[in-house]
């Protein structure tokens, strides 16, 4: 074993070129046994061996910055940065981290998980450089798909115009998660067809000496050969346009090219874009066949490729429900940022392809698109995981939500997501939902309330209208047959009680249902109230439980600042009800990381026995005493 | 006057070519006689005119949509459909919209106010009209500024790919709002100067002809050329590679190129960018020496162009102060997307041009550069508007807070905004970033505190801190010379008092100290609070003031929901100070629309008065009864 000497990135300055190769071969071994037992990012990291050894090869890391877009690519570099033996721990409760995190190396110098932002990083990290009079280099490895996020776009446009030395990797694997969408990729498709600049420049000479010249035929010439030259002549060209020198497209799995190019972009002056085509889940057959599958995966067995079989989910049922409603309304039609897979869609474009838009990753033009297709009496739904909207937060205020447009958000992965940790919790969106006018925000207490509400917003006139629903397997519970819409703003009382009443909101249901059998075997009965609605409260309810005198729990798998439970208090307090205590049940104001979502429970205290607890410190003062 | 008689249109489609430009000279003379009454606008408006003539010439407004991007240069589209009269209330409380308004006309197809979402609202309506088998056209107009945004450049991407119907009109003024930024201005500046495509094939042709060719030699030829036929195939080719037909450029004051490009554009399949050059400011000589100055402008003597002097506001102390402190400290660096006018940061920039970075119209890319600035030490301050923060949501959460790093951000156009209206309300900040862990929130009294408040931020080293403040004249008080860092989390108790406390965030203190003197006539003292910081609280003070009895009233020029009163009523809470009754004053939870600030204060209930109201009302119940 080679990669055992490995701890640091100087020890691979030693290394032969055999002896590189070699190590790719044990990268690949150790990435393929290790994420056989915790699961991870496998196919994004093994299109990434040479392109990782390569950099660290060429580049002295953490002088020069190496900036990893997305992040869920690195773990070949973070195993050659001395983490190899934490991959065990992947992924888990205080285990290693799946992104970037300056916390466990110097050489994460930028932490991530949503797409697109290292362009912007590097110009930042290379803009200090130079007024500090730094010398080191500064390299964003980004992927073609993220390429397509309209920041990377953004920041493209200002290294280019500020001439900044920043070496961009461009790993091109020809998809990001979902095969790639829009007129960028198709241009990067005809990029890897021209093989690269030099040979069609070639071809062009071969051309030109092959045609006898014969004076004002050239002119003719010039005229025949526009389209090929352009098409010759184009090679890089829109880099170039934007300021970059093109080296490109390369093969991104020859490790001596790579070094070569990494080699005189180093040396080269100014903005420079690697074009470096590189294959997801090179070197395992069956990542190599279905890289979608393969992109991020739970355990598996290594020589068939076989996965546990997954249970139905929040998202399954969301995904059959747009199926279903599509057939009876012509006028629902969904659009994805690239998620195809990840939000369930497939199945409904598969069967109705001209009613799902799989827009790129491109969160911000979704949701104006989705605001378009209202303003013409269609009815968007625009999945999308509670932690991307947060990209669209402006075109929900500005674009969707002051011009009332009749569109749909399925806010899927809301509460805590796991394994993906702190850069995907998605706990802000009821926060962020709630400030606008106009909303209307939904959460089901389980996978049939989430089909009734999903009806509920198809037939909903009046705005835009949110549901969310958790990364997480459904409860199991009958689905009914008929979808009825609910009444807007009408919570459901499951079970009633005394002294106290437990409002939840969203699929933490289930943990609060269990806080009630908990307290009833104390003989303590609150009130169990299924909120459904977080905007417009319920206020009717709301006001009856102020009358009588109930003191308030509520429960949501979302921050506690500014969340449901900020809502009841200001109703209560606009209303006037100043003797009616409340506790608010949710996550509290730090990053949680990343572990089971059980383990993040846990640690926040979204637990029924938590919630008993709040509720018993109710108890012991008598309500004749609050009262007065 | 030919305008008088021009109420739809449909009567433009009767003019002759000399009436149409004869309505041109009118419509000019009718916009600068207006605006200099009521201010708004005036450059971006006078350099659409033959523009937005010729677009309803060639179109069916309503059935073809015109979409107009950031809106404020639509006064000569409202003009035209019938909204003449209409004009002398432009921006005022219930007048005619700087922007384009559903409510107003069917014809205003498109709601807008912030930049680049032009292109995703086409793509929507475009795919719309497919699905429904329409026939009509659709058509964006975009400035070159809003080409930078990075949804804007989704857009462009989806568009091409899908190969829509639609139609963009490139209305490239050389500037948006200040002069633009980046490489994408600097290739239109290359297409600008080629004139034309097909003035540059001629000179391809003309210089191959005078070229004597022999045999090999063709090859140095075409090595020689490959530059300047680059240079000349290029034009249109960054835009042409997405999918687009590129048409131009042309002369967008060139009434019958207009109309024939225009009437090409319609025929052709696909989607088409016409590239039009036009000068804001046209045909009124002031606005064409300064369009920057006459991007948006108050009241103006016709002949002179003089405009009032104006006062100081919260801004220019903003721009001052920032000199001052980086002279002191070199780690401070500023960030503008595309307001170096806007945000004062013009004179920072004269004095220290390596320090100021603008962006361009790139919010999302500002923020996240800010963040790789932040990590190699630097002190960067992010100077944006409130509303337009809400872009950069995402990356204030993900690149920022969650790194913990330590960015300013400088929150301009809090609060109520006046004639801009809904659009542009800085309401929402304190909501949607309070619930983001790490984050520091301050707000000043006052212009001397905002200075304070900077000094606190430049030293703060703990993760991101932000101040906002309001598009106001300053109070006047006097400037300490000293900057002196505050104490954070810290309040000042600015009068003691009794039985109630009046809790002010930030420049709103104005009003509760006129309450405060409203109140005293009548004998009545509450006790009044520059909160200052809305994260982390003073719950020392809250503590003590719940302790003692207080009730609370909170006032901010915040929306109300997820606000800083939320914030108080959620420490209450928490810390189980259940007899305390707070009643919070603020922004109501709808869209506050165009008008004078005075207005929209008297409008949502912000007012001496009302917070009076408040005070009063807690007073009757004396404490005993509640307390029990």
């Amino acid at each position: 074993m080679l990669l055992t000497s490995i701890n640091h990135p100087q020890d691979l300055k030693k290394c032969s070129m055999p002896e590189l190769y070699a190590l790719a071969e044990e990268i690949r071994q150790f990435l393929v046994e290790n994420l056989s037992k915790t699961g991870g990012h496998l196919a994004p990291n093994l299109g990434v061996v040479e392109l990782t050894l390569a950099l660290h090869y060429v580049f002295n890391s953490p002088e020069d910055k190496l900036i990893w877009d997305v992040g869920h690519q690195a773990y070949v570099h973070k195993i050659l940065t001395g983490r190899r033996h934490m991959f065990p721990t992947l992924r888990q409760y205080k285990g290693l981290c799946g992104f970037p995190k300056m916390s466990e190396s110097e050489h994460d110098v930028w932490e991530t998980g949503h797409s697109s932002t290292s362009l912007s990083a590097a110009m930042g990290m290379a803009a200090a450089r130079d007024l500090k009079k730094g010398k080191n280099h500064v390299v964003a490895i980004i992927g073609d798909g993220a390429l397509t996020g309209g920041m990377a776009l953004e920041a493209l446009n200002h290294i280019g115009h500020e001439d900044k030395d920043v070496i961009v990797v461009l790993n091109d694997n020809e998809m990001s998660i979902a095969p790639n969408v829009g007129a960028l990729h198709n241009y990067l498709g005809k990029l890897r067809s021209t093989t690269n600049y030099r040979r069609a420049k070639e071809e062009l000479e071969h051309l030109l000496k092959s045609i006898p010249a014969v004076g004002g035929k050239l002119a003719h010439l010039a005229e025949r050969f526009k389209d090929s030259m352009k098409y010759l002549l184009v090679s890089g060209i829109l880099f170039e346009e934007l300021g970059f020198t093109y080296i490109g497209p390369i093969d991104g799995h020859n490790l001596e090219l790579m070094l070569d190019t990494l080699k005189t972009a180093k040396q080269t002056k100014g903005p420079v874009l690697i074009h470096a085509i590189t294959k997801k889940g090179k070197g395992y057959a069956p990542a190599e066949a279905d890289s979608v599958k393969w992109h991020g995966i739970g355990t598996y067995k290594i020589e068939s490729g076989d996965t546990p079989k997954s249970s139905p989910t929040y998202t399954s049922v969301f995904a059959d429900t747009m199926i279903k409603l599509a057939e009876e309304d012509e006028r629902i039609v969904a659009i994805t940022p690239a998620m195809p897979a990840g939000s369930g869609l497939l199945k409904f474009g598969e069967r109705f392809p001209d009613r799902l838009f799989d827009v790129g990753i491109a969160e911000q033009h979704a949701c104006t698109f989705a605001a378009g297709l209202a303003t013409q009496g269609l009815k968007p739904v625009y999945a999308v995981y509670s932690t991307f909207l947060q990209r669209a937060y402006d075109q929900l205020i500005h674009d969707v939500a002051r011009q009332k447009l009749n569109v749909i958000f399925a806010v899927d992965r809301a509460g805590l997501v796991g394994a993906d940790g702190e850069t995907h919790q998605g706990v802000y969106d009821i926060a962020y939902m709630r400030a606008i006018p106009n909303m209307v925000i939904m959460a089901p207490k389980d996978e049939n309330e989430l089909r009734h509400m999903m009806k509920t917003a198809v037939d909903y006139e009046d705005g835009p209208i949110s549901f969310r629903y958790p990364r997480l397997s459904v409860r199991g519970v009958k689905l009914d047959d008929e979808l009825a819409p609910l009444a807007i703003g009408k919570s459901e009382i499951v079970r009633e009680g005394r002294d106290v009443a437990i409002l939840s909101f969203g699929h933490v249901f289930e943990i609060a249902e269990q806080a009630v059998e908990l307290l009833a075997r104390e003989g303590i009965h609150p009130m169990l109230v299924n909120a459904r609605f977080c905007k417009p409260l319920d206020v009717e309810l709301l006001s009856r439980l102020a009358q009588e005198g109930y003191d308030l729990v509520t429960v949501e798998e979302g921050s506690v600042t500014g969340g449901f439970g900020s809502a009841v208090m200001e109703f209560l307090a606009e209303a006037g009800y100043y003797d009616i205590r409340v506790q608010s049940v949710g996550i509290p104001d730090y990053f949680v990381e990343h572990g089971s979502v059980k383990e993040q429970r846990q640690e926040v205290g979204l637990t029924a026995e938590q919630i008993a607890v709040r509720v018993r410190s109710f108890l012991p003062v008598t309500k004749g005493v609050v009262e007065a």
